[in-house]
């Protein structure tokens, strides 16, 4: 990619949740785009979306439409980035995939900027966008891999928009109608509906044969891509709550040596993207409502194990749409600019 | 406790969340009840509850309520049971006591019937309850005791009704003006107000100087107690959640050998007052809703660790006003039936 002063973005999938918060999330971290190219299935195109108090029509997406982009951010399910990445990529554009596609391909780089900011050097006109709960973890988890990272255990609270908008409208139906039995919420692949209002449900993503969701695994082998920890030893739980925006933690680190609460909270603060709020005394902790709008990884409940003082446990929160999806994949933009033409 | 036909029982805190629902128990369990008398504070003395179809009036307790009662429930937070627990207990009363206040002390058993029924024999007037969260967890984990428990980590998703009527009304009054701002929800002493209403709040109950709330010392302290392992290694973390009725939590248990997921399942599905749900590829495992307004402990997700075979995963739910609660109690009430008069 050439340096330039301003340059032509696309938004594969602009029309979601995803999609518009990567719009938002290019006004406010005041990308230099040039013209922006708003893509979308044939069923989306039509839509006005607005960019910097301007209304730009959604396109029916083609071949075509990456032509002379440099950097294309694609939200729209791992099908679509199989099938558009490769074209984009052959008309020079960069792709920013927020799909599961690609994350695991040894040729992809799977990218957090304050992680593994260098990995994007590597890329062949592909950089993968991490899953949302992995993202915040590894934010979490990085700064502390001085000490000796052995086992990471993580038990998630995901909000409903983590299945894009599709669970935001179908939680807010199910409120709305709530005792009346109307409506249930589509679980994982849509086929299986459960309550989901005033309930929680153990099940993020289907499942696969070693009993394991999807999300789970994602966990696992997501983390150790990105903290190039090939063989890290992740125990994972993935669990669906009646929440619209911000996914939440609980996350217990064994460390290879003794390592206070002290330690951890010292190099957290220090940390890029990283905002500590921690005087349970005073009733300070991260919660979803908090990170809500934010691009930063909030922790906090930060404590020692009251027995093995080789673990630390944590509570960890982030806005699954912004920094779990649209602020990544734009911070990965930038990475990109910063090394145009270098 | 004389053997009867019937027994006179009081209720103390009738007219509370866990109060009503030892009505209903009584009733659902077919207890053999002569004569209920219904007790509470001042301020709710006077209300009419329903017990087997008849209307009963809440009094003002006195200490003169207690006599020729046989068992009494009580359930009006720990400064009532210290004040009027000893008083009941030299009329000849004896009490099952759902607070906190008498849990730890060692003259007192603490019973879940499943777990350590014969417990209830060294009572000298009073049995506690335990607290809503230990009791689900400890009747998840007896059945697994003859693998050698090690180490158990526990990450909870608490309803709002473990707060009581209040916790109940707030979250209702909250929902209903989402997004008006009006309402906040009054965590733990009451003192601090978070949202609660598509949140997750990481505090139940207030925080102690070591960074753990005391909800999770009970976790720790209580489980101990009730499993007879009095340096069990427990890691708890306590949640709250916008659900009403029903905890789950993660639990990992690690085994002082190699056990598998498949053990785990048949020990449980053997077990006295356990449901096991647990097929994820047909999208069957517990949920609250679910749990809700039963007496059972539902475990499912049950699999092992993806790289320790000595630790077993599972999700553990129950309906915290029930076996959590009021359930629990009337079936200590049944062992002292069962062993009255021998």
């Amino acid at each position: 990619m050439n340096r330039k002063d301003r340059y032509t973005v696309a938004v594969l999938g602009a029309t979601g949740a995803v999609g518009r918060a990567m719009l938002s999330t290019l006004e406010r971290r005041n990308f230099p785009v040039g013209e922006l190219r708003l893509l979308a299935s044939p069923k989306s195109a039509g839509q006005m979306l607005e960019f910097r108090g301007q209304k730009i029509a959604v396109r029916a997406v083609e071949e075509s439409d990456f032509e002379e982009v440099d950097i294309a951010l694609f939200s729209a399910g791992a099908s679509a980035s199989q099938m558009y990445a490769p074209l984009a990529v052959t008309k020079g554009c960069v792709v920013v995939d927020n799909s599961s596609a690609f994350r695991m391909d040894p040729q992809v780089p799977l990218v957090v900027p304050e992680v593994n900011p260098r990995a994007v050097l590597d890329h062949k006109g592909i950089i993968a966008n991490p899953n949302c709960s992995t993202i915040q973890l590894v934010v979490a988890l990085n700064p502390l891999a001085q000490f000796g990272i052995e086992h990471v255990s993580v038990t998630t609270y995901q909000a409903v928009s983590g299945m894009g908008q599709k669970g935001i409208d179908a939680l807010q139906r199910e409120t709305a109608n709530f005792g009346k039995g109307t409506t249930l919420f589509p679980v994982a692949d849509g086929e299986v509906h459960y309550p989901m209002a005033f309930n929680v449900l153990p099940q993020c993503d289907v499942f696969l044969e070693n009993g394991y969701t999807k999300e789970e695994m994602k966990l696992v082998h997501e983390s150790r891509k990105i903290l190039g920890q090939p063989k890290l030893h992740v125990s994972p739980t993935a669990v669906r709550v009646p929440v619209v925006y911000g996914h939440s933690e609980v996350v217990s680190v064994r460390f290879a040596e003794r390592v206070s609460a002290q330690q951890v909270r010292t190099r957290l603060q220090e940390a890029l993207g990283v905002v500590v709020v921690d005087d349970p005394l005073h009733a300070l902790y991260p919660h979803p409502k908090m990170a809500e709008g934010t691009g930063d990884t909030y922790v906090g409940r930060i404590r020692q194990d009251l027995v093995d003082n080789q673990t630390v446990w944590m509570f960890v929160v982030a806005d699954n749409l912004l920094k779990g999806a649209a602020w990544n994949a734009v911070q990965i933009a930038e990475l990109l600019v910063d090394q145009a033409g270098n």
